[in-house]
């Protein structure tokens, strides 16, 4: 399985691409920052980072994106910027029938170092670790990028597994509600 | 000038067209709302406003896109939505190299009204009379995008002075820094 994670951002858009399986070693294929200046009109920003994405989507052809999760109730100064950038992500994506999968930060945290609550320094560290990198992928929104990516391979198996006993278990003329964070397959 | 206001928002996205000059009748070109079922997925309803603000584009080539500025301060279940309905309109147009302007929704309301603290019945109510239409549009996304692009062919001349001035006010070495509601142009 080949996930684009996305660290979305307007100044700073972490990406990163991760092949692998849960239970087995994972490989990078590349990571990097789409950077947008932060005095530029909010138009010119949304077309950069649409331009980056695409790109990345291009070069890798993952067969799924996975974005952070963005909150309102965190830092309200850059939430909204924040929000923005991960609306173009998750838009690029749909646009070609690539699925896309939302974690938050604390499942990603979790998923990586056993915590939700982990540092910066502790991601980077498990990341690098993880893909058996030389040194911590910089800035921290490439790191986090990846995190996102390593954090869906391995709850895919367990996202899918929940998400068929739901269809199982409800009237077969409602259609299956996947939990917040399960993989929904567009189709155009 | 022709505008098209764009009112975000993930459910009921209010689409219209007003076309005039300060000072004289304006006219209505078109009104509308494009609509995404709350029940689909994210990405699904991201794609489905990009057509929609497309449709729209293609139809109407409006010179400017005025669009209501969102803030994190709000209801905080619908703003992170409205914003990423709102990335998405911003995108169409600068992608195209359609100028877009801000502005926010006391600004909108007290240019149609006089009070930036005016309900919606009153928006409604002005909107209506200012465009001479048979009956207020509907529903209230509808008006109030309308509102937005008289809003912004009455405060177009008034913004254009403001950034002239700043930019006369700078040394040349400096790019002018419009005020935040100002029109920026999109250069591709």
């Amino acid at each position: 399985m080949r996930v684009l994670g996305v660290d979305p951002g307007l100044t700073r858009c972490g990406v990163g691409v991760v092949e692998g399986t849960a239970g087995r070693p994972l490989t990078m294929l590349g990571v990097g920052v789409v950077r947008t200046p932060s005095d530029a009109e909010i138009g010119d920003r949304l077309v950069a980072i649409e331009q980056g994405i695409t790109d990345w989507l291009d070069e890798h052809r993952p067969e799924l994106v996975a974005v952070e999760r963005v909150f309102a109730q965190h830092n309200v100064r850059t939430v909204m910027g924040t929000a923005q950038a991960s609306a173009v992500a998750v838009l690029c994506a749909s646009r070609r029938g690539i699925p896309v999968a939302l974690h938050t930060p604390s499942e990603v945290k979790a998923a990586v170092t056993g915590s939700g609550r982990a540092d910066k320094a502790q991601v980077g560290a498990m990341v690098t670790r993880l893909l058996r990198l030389a040194a911590p992928p910089k800035p921290a929104d490439a790191a986090d990028a990846l995190a996102l990516a390593i954090c869906h391979i391995w709850r895919a198996p367990a996202l899918n597994r929940l998400r068929q006993a739901q269809s199982a278990a409800r009237p077969s003329r409602l259609p299956a509600s996947p939990p917040s964070s399960s993989v929904r397959k567009v189709t155009r």
